[in-house]
């Protein structure tokens, strides 16, 4: 990548967006270490084209996906190439937490926006909805399932500091991330994200 | 159940809606067996919301529901109880079979409408478009995972003939349902799935 690109921050417990063209790259960093960033992804200028978690599994037949693997929309078609992936272990198959996660899973009471509504409040300006938030490929997140009776458990990521993964955009995009708000997902330490365009 | 409870076929590679109130309980069986049924819900008349993946499992902590477990709504509301599930195996990760699907994975080029598109026909009346098709409960569906690398095979289901899940409606609800078009799914034996309404 280039040597001067910017590093843009997200800071601990937010989100922010970035336009992307056909062929420009994002690259994803967890700069301390054990950091979830969830992704969201729609079609430039028609937001219906969003990133599908059901089209992308599908098409790898495997649940985790890693470098080499493209993330499909749910027209079928390519919104992303890895290109690269340092940490190798992310999951697909979860929403964003929201406040309701974190009522009925962790018990809170105070409402916290969660990636949800973190998502949702950068998203405002291309004018779609918290009903339009999907399942998010949900960057570094660790799910460890049991094979046997299908039970999971969100562990503590496996990536380090300086983790990253690259995505080549295979179409235009918005595309929105999160540093993420959900204990389970960062050892309960709530860091930050960082990510570059390469242009 | 009601024994004059009146049984709806959906015909091999079609679709069928049906209205539900809340209280209304919903038998999708496998009469043959070897079948799948992906099934989709949206709130009635609202629907804006819809039946989730990502919430469900989340809230589950299982990738695997069955009798007790509740889907959920994007908006975090309980849709569904499962009240009774002979099977015990099904899957909530993969979107429906769609054209795209069968020339991707299968080298098809016939433009069969698989289940997204019948799903789309059957939908049409109540303003529900291709876009708006998620991750769908996919009853009977049974998908092999290895938990170490995260590969998955799409099995024969494990329904025998009769088999059966009993849901019961949690909100009012237009739920859209088919006898699955993928070959994968049935051991390439296109088979019926059938219904009932208890009201």
């Amino acid at each position: 990548m280039n040597a001067d690109t910017a590093t843009v921050r997200i800071p601990p417990c937010s989100a922010r967006t970035v336009e992307l063209s056909l062929g420009h790259e994002l690259v994803i960093i967890d700069p301390e270490g054990q950091q979830v960033s969830d992704l969201v992804a729609f079609g430039r200028p028609d937001s219906a084209e969003y990133l599908s978690s059901g089209r992308s599994l599908d098409y790898a037949s495997r649940l985790w996906l890693t470098t080499g693997d493209v993330l499909y929309s749910n027209r079928s078609r390519p919104m992303f190439t890895i290109l690269e992936d340092t940490c190798g272990r992310h999951d697909f198959t979860l929403t964003p937490c929201s406040k309701d996660t974190f009522k009925l899973i962790y018990g809170e009471s105070e409402g916290r926006p969660g990636c949800e509504g973190n998502l949702v409040s950068v998203l405002a300006p291309y004018g779609i909805g918290v009903d339009r938030i999907p399942v998010a490929f949900n960057v570094f997140m660790h799910v460890e399932i049991d094979a046997t009776t299908g039970e999971f458990r969100v562990r503590p990521p496996r990536s380090n500091a300086g983790d990253f993964v690259r995505l080549r955009a295979e179409m235009p995009l918005v595309v929105a991330m999160t540093a993420c708000s959900a204990g389970q997902s960062n050892n309960f330490r709530y860091k930050p994200i960082d990510f570059q365009v390469v242009r």
